[in-house]
C-alpha cells in the first residue's frame, strides 16, 4: 500500500476476494463496496470497482482516491463482501508533483486549477483517438505537443459514423460485434488503456473532457437499458474520478440519443455527483437545442452552435443567460468534408474562435480534412493537417499574457466586440471587417465608438491570422486613432499604462 | 404640344401665367392645378408644378403625364389660376420606344416591367452622385456601363456625412448654406439636373430608386417642418412621376430622422399615393428596426440587415413574413473604411449577395474604399475600384438564365440553402463552406439531404467568385454525388432534363 501520495495524485487500494457472485461487476453497484477517507473534519467516500482477475484467477477489487490536501488521511472500507469489508489504514498526502495543479474548478465565468493557477481550456476534439491502434495514438500525442491545447474532447465508447468504420482493438465491454456484448461486464483491459491515455494527456497538461454517452454507435452502447447505463456510470466514475485531469461530459449531442429524456439525464447526473468524490467539472453538450445549462449540477455550458451562420458571436449572451463559464465545444471544423459543420477554412474557424474568445468564452478546435485512410483528426487524431491549430495556440498565448477576459458591452460598439478587464486591458476584435483605421475616442452622430477611460494606453495591433503583435506605442485616450492594415482578422489590445 | 407620346414616355404640358402669388410654388400644392387624362373608361390625374421663370420673366407651369396604353388620350386642366384652368386637348399614345418596358411592377415576390418583361433589380448605391460635378457624374455613368446593374439607390437631397464634405454645385432649394434656404421654394435648376440624371440611367436600363428623405444633412433639408415636407413631396412626385424608371424610396434609414414618427411616414405615403398617377414602386428603408413592411402602401421590403454577422441568410424569413419582394438594399459595402458596414472584402459582399439571391431576394452592391479625394462609390460614384461588382453582374446573368427563383425550404438541408423553381431548376449555394463533394440523394441517420424529384438533371458547378459555370453532364436523381473543388463560394445548378 502506498504510504504517501502527492496531492491530487491517485491513491489506490487493491484487494483480491472471491465474491461468490455470478457477476463480480455487481460489486460497487448493487453490492456495496466503498471506502471513507477522512482528514481533519472532512470525510469523502470513494467507491470501489471490480478490475477483473489477476494472474492467479483471483477477483481483483480496487478503490481509487484523489487526496486534495496535504497531511494524514485515514480510510476504512465497507462492503457486504467480507473480504472487502473493514480494511483500515492511512497515508500521507504530500506536495503535488510539479505539473499537477489539481482538477479544474469554476471561478465565476472562468476556470482555474484547484491550486488557483488559471486554466484556459482552449482545446481540441478527437472523439475516438483512444480506439485507434497504438501507432496512431502515439502520433496523436506527438501532434498535441505542437500545440498549446489544454483540453481534449474524447469518448469513452468507440465511434461508428461517417469516416469511422474501423473496429477498435479492445471493446469497453465483454463480447464482440458478431455475438454481442454483455453490458453488465465492463472490460478492464479497455479501461486500463483509457486510463493510460488520460495519463498521457495529463503528462502534457491536457484535460480529458470525457464524453460518457454519444449516439454514433453500432454496438449497442448507445442504447443500453437504464440499469446498464447506471452500472456503466457507477463503474466509469468509480474508476476514473481519482485522475485529476478528468472533466465529465455527460453526452456529446445528448439530443441525438432519442430514447433518453430529461429525467434520464438528470438521473445520470445524480449518479455522477454521488459517485465522484473529486467533484470534477460536469457538462452536457447539445446537437440541436441546448440542455438547460442553468441546472445546478452543470458546472459550465458546453456548447455547440445552433445556427450555421452566427455562432460564437452569441457567446456573451450565453454567458449572461447561464452565468457560468462557456466552453465552445463545436464551433465547426476546419476541413473539406461534405457537411457544413466540417468544411470551414482555417480562417473561418479561427475567426469563430476569436469571436468567442473576445466575448469571454473558450473555443474548441477541430479538423475534418477528407482523407483516403479515413484518419480525420476530429475522430481519430493522427497528424494535424490544418492551419487553425496554431492560431488556437496563439489565443492561449493571449490568455496567458492577458488573463481571463470578459465581454464589455458598454465598450463595444455595434460593429466591434471588445473584451477585457475594465480599467486594465481591452481587446477589440475586427473579425471579417478590414478597416484601414479606427477611432477609439470620438463621438459620432449615429454610431457609438469605444471610448476608453481617461489615461494612457499601450496599443498593440494583433494579427490573429499571422500571429504577430505589433507595438504601436503609448497613446492617450483622446487620441486613440489606430491605423490598421486593411486586412481581415485583426485585433487591437489596449493595456492601461501609468 | 406633343401630338404623340410613346407608351411610358413623358407627355408634358407647359403654360406660362402670372399667378399673382407671392410664392408661385404654391401652385400644385395649396393652389389647385392639375389635369385629368382620360382614355376609354380610365381617368388619371396628374398634378402640375411651377418650373421657375422663362427667359421673358414669365412664370412657367408644367404638367407631366406618363400614358400607359396605346391610343387616344384626352386631357383637361383645372386650376384656381385662370390662365392654367380648362386647357383641353388630346394626344396619341404610340408603341413604346425599344428599350422602354414601362415602370417596375410587383409580381408575387418578384418584379417585372409594366410590359411583363422580367426585371431583376440587382443594383448599386451611389447616394449623392447627382450632387457631384459633371465630370464625376459622367464617370459614374461610364462605370455603370461596365455592369449589369438594374437599379441605383440615390438621394434627391445632397449628403453631408463622413467622406461627404463637399457642397453641391446646385441646391434643391433657393438659398445657400450661409444665409439659409427657403424650403417653400424648390430650385427648378436642380430638378432639371436630377431629371437629366434619371434619364441618363433610363438610357442604360437602370431604375432610379429615388430616396426622398435621409438624415445626413447640414442644410436643414432633413429637418423641415410638416408643411415643407408635404410641399416637397407634392413637388417631387408631380415633377418626376412621369419618368418610367422611378422607384420611390420614402427614406433611407427612416429611423435616423428622429423627429418623424409613424404618423408622419404614413402621411407622406398618402401624399405620394395621391400624387403619383403612375403608381411607381414605393418602399421605406431602415437603419435599426424595419418599418412595418406589411403596410399596404409598401410594394416591396427594402431592407438593411439588422445584424452584423447574419444578414441575407434571413431573406426567406423576410419574404415569408411580408409576402412581398425584398430588395436587400444595404447588406454592407466592399471597402476598407472604419465602420463595420463599410469594410467588407469583395468575397464577403459577394457571399451575402448569393445568400440573398438563392433565398429569393435581390441584393444590392456598394463600395466604400478609403480615398484621399473622398470619392467613394457609395456616395459619389466615380470609378468602380472593387471586385464584387462583376460578381453582382454574374448574379444578374444567373437570373436572366434561370428566371426568378424562390427559396425551397423542403429541398434545403440545415447547412445548404437551395433556391429554384420546384420541378424545374434548383440552385444550391455553399457560401463559406468548401466541401470536396456533396450527395444530393441519400438519407443519413442525422442529417437531411437535398433529395430532388425523380428524373435526370443537367448538373453545373458554378464558381460564384471566378464566375465560371462547369457542365457536369446529365445525372440521375439517385446518383447525384457532385464532386466539388474544395473552395469557398461554389454553387450547383440542377436543371431538370427530359
Amino acid at each position: 500500500m502506498q504510504k504517501t501520495t502527492p496531492c491530487w495524485g491517485v491513491f489506490e487500494l487493491t484487494f483480491t476476494a472471491n465474491s461468490g457472485l455470478k457477476n463480480p461487476f455487481d460489486v460497487g453497484y448493487n453490492v456495496n463496496f466503498q471506502a471513507e477517507f477522512a482528514k481533519d473534519n472532512r470525510k469523502l467516500t470513494a467507491f470501489g470497482f471490480h478490475d477483473g482477475q489477476d494472474a492467479n484467477g483471483q477477483e481483483v477489487y480496487k478503490i481509487r482516491f484523489m487526496p486534495d490536501s496535504q497531511g494524514e488521511w485515514t480510510f476504512q472500507t465497507s462492503s457486504d463482501i467480507p473480504a472487502l469489508d473493514n480494511h483500515k489504514g492511512s497515508f500521507t498526502c504530500t506536495t503535488a508533483t510539479p505539473n499537477n495543479h489539481g482538477p479544474a474548478r469554476v471561478n465565476g465565468r472562468h476556470f482555474t486549477y484547484a491550486d488557483n493557477t488559471p486554466l484556459y481550456p482552449i482545446g481540441t476534439t478527437s472523439y475516438a483517438w483512444v480506439h485507434q491502434p497504438k501507432a496512431l495514438r502515439d502520433q496523436t500525442l506527438e501532434s498535441l505537443k505542437q500545440t498549446k491545447f489544454k483540453k481534449m474532447r474524447m469518448c469513452v465508447f468507440p465511434k461508428h459514423y461517417d469516416f469511422n468504420h474501423n473496429e477498435p482493438e479492445i471493446y469497453p465491454y465483454a463480447g464482440n460485434l458478431k455475438e454481442g456484448f454483455d453490458y453488465t461486464r465492463p472490460n478492464p483491459a479497455y479501461y486500463n488503456l483509457l486510463e493510460e491515455c488520460i495519463q498521457d494527456l495529463a503528462t502534457q497538461g491536457i484535460e480529458a473532457d470525457l464524453i460518457l454517452f454519444h449516439a454514433y454507435d453500432h454496438w449497442g452502447f448507445a442504447k443500453m437499458d437504464a440499469d446498464c447505463n447506471h452500472r456503466y456510470l457507477r463503474y466509469v466514475i468509480s474508476r476514473l474520478a481519482a485522475y485529476p485531469n478528468i472533466w465529465w461530459s455527460l453526452a456529446n449531442e445528448y439530443d441525438l440519443l432519442r430514447h433518453l429524456d430529461t429525467q434520464d439525464w438528470e438521473g445520470f447526473a445524480r449518479i455522477i455527483q454521488e459517485t465522484d468524490h473529486a467533484n470534477h467539472l460536469l457538462s452536457i453538450h447539445n446537437c440541436f437545442g441546448f440542455y438547460n445549462h442553468s441546472r445546478p449540477w452543470i458546472t459550465h455550458a458546453s456548447i455547440q452552435r445552433q445556427d450555421v451562420y452566427k455562432t460564437t458571436e452569441y457567446t456573451n449572451e450565453w454567458l449572461d443567460q447561464y452565468d457560468k463559464p462557456a466552453t465552445l465545444d463545436e464551433i465547426g471544423y476546419e476541413g473539406d468534408i461534405n457537411w457544413g459543420w466540417g468544411n470551414l477554412t482555417a480562417q473561418e474557424l479561427t475567426r469563430r474562435a476569436w469571436e468567442g474568445y473576445v466575448r469571454g468564452g473558450y473555443p474548441g478546435h477541430g479538423e475534418t480534412y477528407l482523407s483516403e485512410d479515413e484518419v480525420l483528426w476530429w475522430s481519430k487524431g493522427g497528424q494535424l493537417k490544418g492551419e487553425s491549430h496554431a492560431r488556437f495556440s496563439f489565443i492561449t498565448q493571449m490568455c496567458e499574457e492577458t488573463g481571463p477576459i470578459s465581454y464589455l458591452p458598454k465598450r463595444s460598439p455595434w460593429d466591434l466586440p471588445i473584451g477585457g478587464v475594465e480599467g486594465k486591458v481591452y481587446i477589440a476584435y475586427f473579425g471579417f471587417s478590414r478597416p484601414r483605421f479606427r477611432d477609439f475616442y470620438s463621438t459620432h452622430p449615429y454610431f457609438q465608438t469605444s471610448n476608453l477611460p481617461e489615461g494612457n494606453y499601450k496599443v498593440e495591433i494583433i494579427d490573429t491570422w499571422e500571429m504577430t503583435i505589433t507595438d504601436c506605442g503609448i497613446m492617450a485616450h483622446d487620441k486613440l486613432r489606430v491605423d490598421l492594415p486593411g486586412r481581415q482578422y485583426m485585433a487591437v489590445r489596449f493595456t492601461k499604462w501609468a
